[in-house]
């Protein structure tokens, strides 16, 4: 990444707008005037109106789907905060570029193209394809012990996912899914998700893939002491990120951010997703209106964060995953939202008696 | 319809088995070693485990999708318990074959062939192709003052769901979704439930399509005198179908009978059309195994519908329509679990580490 490619994060912040009021109420007219009582399609109808705003179309094509999954290995794992090794995050990255992975096969179903980034496993992926270099280093640095990443990664981090979403959304991708892997992850977004709403580590840590009470017992502690040691300022959400975040969350903190600027909609997936688009919010509150929640997820910590942001989830499926399979299965609503939009008839055109309300 | 052409509702509900527990463990154990935590699929690998095991196949297809929605009016609807005047049901019916309702968008998106049957609108629908005839009357009578039905059209229309249900089994259909149509029918399924379920009306009776308190109040008065009028033997599933039911209501309860008969799960969508899945289960229990819950109703009746059955629905978007609206949404769930299945990696193929539980 050379100095004259990187993307100023404060200009891309400027340019985040909010959806369109005028098209909202427009649309919001159009679907009252379908055959269908007032209202009754409830979420969908809201979807309808989101997409279309933040898409300044009244009349929206359905949408051109990508979801990016982002990896990156996490020091905090060295303690035993996760019931699988480190090395299954690159080999998850190896398996996402074969196609055998859940995300593969349901962003398939959907018809989303899949975008899989290396932010730094430990390993380098020597010779595979169809995985994007966003190596920011060989993993962080154990945050238990000192910072997990360097401003400067941060903001390196932060820059790979702006210009990956500004990217995609100069291709055509209208509807943007976000995902992760990283053994550990959901470790350090506890720690973000305390540290940003202010939340004893009790209330936020669950079992991310599934450890033991043991293991739950050493990951409250881990982010316990992660809060202790490296005192992230809660007013600086970069700053939280630096101490206790991720390569892959600062990554898709940033493409949160650069989808807003793009006026592309976000569809959260779980908790570790929906901890880098809770840094993008407290620190750009105007890109809040371009998410949407994807799953509800098991970890407590994701109904708090959810409710902060006051985002409500589409699904609630009992997933416990990530990689963005929750938005991927989530994604098909909004087909349906912009689908009744376009195709359903009205009461005049179809003959049908309205209630007059 | 013909003497001959009858079915036999009691055989019907004799050959109705249960979905194979040996399969279910076998696709169970192939779910374990997929690439990700055991059961981190949540309710998708639930979903996988009761499919295959009702079509009896550890590796089964996709599914090939229909949804049957039955129309019919109702004679309660001249009590003022509806937002919408009676001629809507058959005016829909007409949307319905034209494709301009929500569910024509729906089927359509989620590649469901769609069957609309007339089971009974007040008027016949003169010339409209893409409607089935399955009338068995001008709507039914008004049950504040005396039966809706009598056991003659019950069975009638029971053996014509069976009927259908069974063709499309037979056409390859392997996922069959239920809904409705009918100005009053929510009432007609308050009645149904708070029979079946021994609760006040006023537990289960909501807004339906929107009425007002006014008329919220003379829906609960309706279902109130229907029952004390016509004091339906809860005992008897069917006799609460003709004393308090509706042509289509029984016609979906047919359908559940022959879908379960035929290995073919069922996809319930809101309020109505899981009443009318109550009744089948109620008088054959072992239809339940054969049911999937599609959308949760925000009608109160809905609610305790399916805590009685034991049945949680997958999707909960505030939407109160019918149709087979929330059955259509949540079809591709079911797709996403078979896909799953058949698509993910091992951890042996992968090459990925397993954590050993």
């Amino acid at each position: 990444m050379t100095q004259d490619k990187r993307i100023s994060i404060e200009e891309t912040m400027a340019r985040i707008g909010r959806p369109d009021p005028v098209v909202a109420e427009q649309v919001q007219a159009l679907l009252d005037n379908k055959t269908k009582p007032r209202g009754s399609l409830g979420r969908l109808e809201a979807l309808a109106v989101q997409y279309a705003a933040i898409r300044r179309q009244a009349r929206p094509e359905p949408p051109c789907k990508a979801i990016v999954v982002m990896g990156a290995d996490h020091g905090v794992a060295d303690e035993g905060v996760s019931a699988y090794p480190a090395e299954v995050t690159g080999q998850m990255l190896r398996n996402f570029a074969a196609g055998g992975a859940a995300i593969n096969v349901l962003a398939r179903q959907v018809g989303a193209e899949l975008v899989v980034v290396d932010m730094g496993v430990r390993t380098p992926l020597a010779g595979v394809d169809r995985v994007r270099d966003g190596r920011i280093g060989p993993g962080t640095a154990n945050f238990t012990r000192g910072p997990a990443m360097t401003r400067v990664q941060t903001i390196a981090a932060l820059s790979t996912g702006i210009r990956l979403a500004g990217e995609l959304a100069a291709s055509g991708v209208s509807l943007l899914g976000i995902g992760e892997m990283g053994i550990g992850n959901s470790t350090a977004a506890s720690a973000i998700t305390a540290a940003l709403l202010g939340l004893p580590p009790g209330e936020v840590v669950g079992r991310g893939t599934g450890i033991d009470d043991d293991g739950l017992r050493r990951k409250i502690a881990a982010v316990e002491r992660g809060l202790a040691v490296n005192t992230p300022d809660r007013n600086d959400p970069f700053d939280v990120l630096t101490k206790v975040g991720g390569f892959e969350i600062a990554g898709l903190a940033g493409v949160v951010l650069g989808a807003a600027a793009a006026r592309v909609p976000v569809m959260c997936d779980g908790f570790i997703a929906s901890a880098a688009a809770l840094v993008a919010v407290r620190r750009c509150p105007s890109a809040l209106g371009f998410l949407i929640g994807g799953h509800r997820s098991v970890e407590p910590g994701h109904a708090r964060l959810m409710q902060a942001l006051q985002v409500k989830p589409l699904l609630d499926l009992d997933l416990r995953l990530g990689e963005g399979t929750g938005a991927a299965l989530a994604m098909p609503l909004v087909d349906a939202a912009v689908r009744v939009l376009a195709e359903m008839a009205t009461f005049t055109s179809a003959g049908v008696s309205d209630s007059g309300r």
